[in-house]
């Protein structure tokens, strides 16, 4: 820990919620946003947020580099997408059917996404994920999924990454490959038998928590997909951390590789809450058989804000902004690790960066340089990809790697 | 088709938009809110809500029974509701991790709920439900489930209605019984094996669309609990349709039968998403072992409105103000129903009011009453229970039995 008394912050009141939320919550916490594992200096709980800074209930103010875990792509509070969420609001939201923002937004991801002919919304990225795999299961009339290893998908049961609370036949049709591994997807269609694979899922690159990430070796995607071709199978994107991040339209559209079927969530209404299935014309029919909805699933409020979000996402020229500023980030941060004598692993695309210190298998300089960071007033992750949004600019930069001279030292200190 | 040419309503944006959706949606539109096969006359879109009325796209105006299925359970746009939500988005929504207005919900929930000593938020009343089970098996190691033949308790595959897109295997672990018949859950104990039992869910009462409602035997709601005492299994409540709108607290508290798990959904933010699983403290270690989350689960607005909620309906009396405008709408439109010659038939709690026409088993006299109504300007589905908010008054039920005189008038004509 490389707290030191100048930079020490207040955290009362975060304590006192700790407390409170140990008493009516299990663990405290739970989930992706639970801190119960991070350095003590990680906030559990926020007051408010602006652009790229965020504020915890004590009051202290963070460059955040988390987006949120993936949602802000814009920044929070972006003006424009605020203004047509208030303006949909005072119309109306949840009303006993969707209102003409559901078509607006259907017609536009139709349009950005090159493989898209239609789309259903959910909430969930999760379910996302789930309704894609029953579109596959409609139209092949198979049951047998394959997924990379590690790979994550959501929390339902038979994407959970624990084994607490599932039963085992809730994963039986799971088959597993690795990712950028064509021999391991073959082994992987011998296991489960070519003529009962449903589909194919993959993210369009590997980003395991906890592992550096893995960009996609474009011979794989396409042999992905000549392998999906040949079983009949679907290939279903995981889109829900990456999209609209990597690529104004599908991730492998640059490499000339379409799944069939796409899931999408986070980033696409900047905040609100909202998920997508995305499908070609020839799995339009399977999807029309399917019973799936919720009770908010047809908010008029996160379809309304989704569709500026989109809008805003090219005017603004979103990815090249993220990855100019990623790059800077990258590279400075690369030079500046030089300097300071430790060694870093910096891995997956720039608006996604995944940091970590070779050999620190522990996490040990991973927590001693967030922690050190947090105290600086940046959030980063010791053991997840960070975001950035386009709202994120040469300041935000600037005190990342003003910061960081701190969180190296705190790597130093620490072994 | 009742439709005169006095109140036949204009409803061009409405097919405007069913044209452009058919070419985006699959099937035009999915889940609960389709209106593909209702009458004509039930809008697909919506423009605005206020109180207890809703105008569709062309500007039709209408008094909603339907409360947007449900969540609307203090009327559109309650003042306390949107003050809270606006101030905390105000502050801040979707956030790097959850704010204040998370542990007071849950402290909220833990008050009023009897059996509840903690909660997990999510989205979806099937996260609910799902999350429920998981915590159950968690609790008891154990993989077999109990549910009630035609119980509706979401659309994940484990709990569809629909076998498309569902792999066998999914709904493996699930065994049926009927509701309110104590030998069937015998006999379905038997079935599954007594050792093997993680859970029984059930519905407060017998809600299953498209049926007479049926409200639960005292007697099968004890021995229900006590089946589940001897088998150490959790007695699971889907609260999800019921929550709130029965009693303030659990739905079956007033005859002295309380769960381990409850899901919750729909009314409990007053349109606003969410989702929470309660629980009573010995399950509390098995729900903290799970990893369960999702992008939005964490979102400050709706908690704060929950709180919001949550209040207004006990400062209102929400339930007796129900109960009240529910019972003079159950008889007075008997009376009307008696001297109008027409045989109908109200099941259900007075504020979730079922209506069918014995004998009208292909839904003819039910979707010409329905479809009438609708060109009064009152909205009641033809096959789905309705629902009342707090914001129901004589007014409303006024401008109901009025447009009934006609309602009725066209199921004698559709014979």
């Amino acid at each position: 820990m490389t707290d030191t008394a100048s930079h020490e912050k207040v955290r009362a009141l975060d304590s006192d919620l700790r407390r409170r939320a140990a008493a009516v919550i299990p663990g405290g916490m739970y989930g992706h946003m639970t801190v119960g594992y991070l350095p003590a200096a990680h906030p559990q709980f926020y007051e408010r947020s602006e652009g790229t800074r965020v504020w915890d209930v004590d009051g202290n103010e963070y460059v955040d580099f988390m987006c949120a875990f993936g949602p802000m792509i814009l920044g929070y509070k972006h003006p424009a997408v605020e203004a047509a969420a208030q303006a949909q609001r005072e119309k109306g939201d949840t009303q006993p059917g969707p209102a003409a923002s559901m078509v607006d937004l259907a017609e536009l991801l139709v349009e950005r996404i090159e493989h898209a002919d239609w789309a259903i919304f959910a909430k969930n990225g999760t379910d996302a994920t789930t309704v894609s795999l029953m579109v596959a299961r409609a139209h092949t009339g198979r049951n047998k999924i394959l997924a990379a290893t590690g790979a994550y998908h959501g929390s339902a049961p038979w994407a959970n990454f624990r084994l607490d609370g599932i039963a085992p036949e809730e994963r039986a049709n799971l088959h597993y490959y690795e990712f950028n591994d064509a021999a391991s997807v073959e082994r992987a269609v011998d296991e489960a038998g070519a003529d009962d694979i449903a589909a194919i899922i993959a993210s369009p690159f590997k980003h395991n928590a906890g592992f550096d990430q893995e960009e996609v070796d474009p011979d794989f995607a396409h042999r992905l997909r000549a392998i999906c071709d040949e079983l009949g199978a679907a290939l279903v994107m995981d889109e829900v951390r990456t999209g609209f991040r990597l690529n104004h339209g599908g991730s492998w559209e640059p490499l000339g590789v379409n799944p069939d079927l796409s899931a999408w969530s986070k980033a696409i209404a900047n905040g609100y809450p909202i998920a997508a299935i995305l499908g070609s014309r020839s799995y339009a029919e399977a999807a029309s058989r399917l019973f799936v909805t919720g009770s908010f699933w047809f908010q008029a409020v996160p379809m309304a804000a989704s569709v500026a979000t989109i809008h805003a996402l090219r005017d603004e020229d979103a990815v090249a902004t993220m990855e100019r500023v990623g790059n800077r980030l990258r590279d400075e941060f690369e030079d500046l690790a030089r300097s300071s004598g430790v060694e870093i692993c910096q891995t997956g695309p720039v608006q996604m960066p995944n940091l970590s210190f070779p050999g620190d298998n522990e996490f040990v300089k991973a927590r001693a340089f967030s922690a050190a960071m947090l105290e600086r007033g940046v959030i980063v992750h010791p053991r997840h990809n960070w975001f950035l949004s386009a709202a994120h600019g040469d300041a935000d930069v600037d005190r990342f790697l003003d910061a960081a001279e701190d969180g190296l030292r705190a790597v130093l200190e620490s072994g």
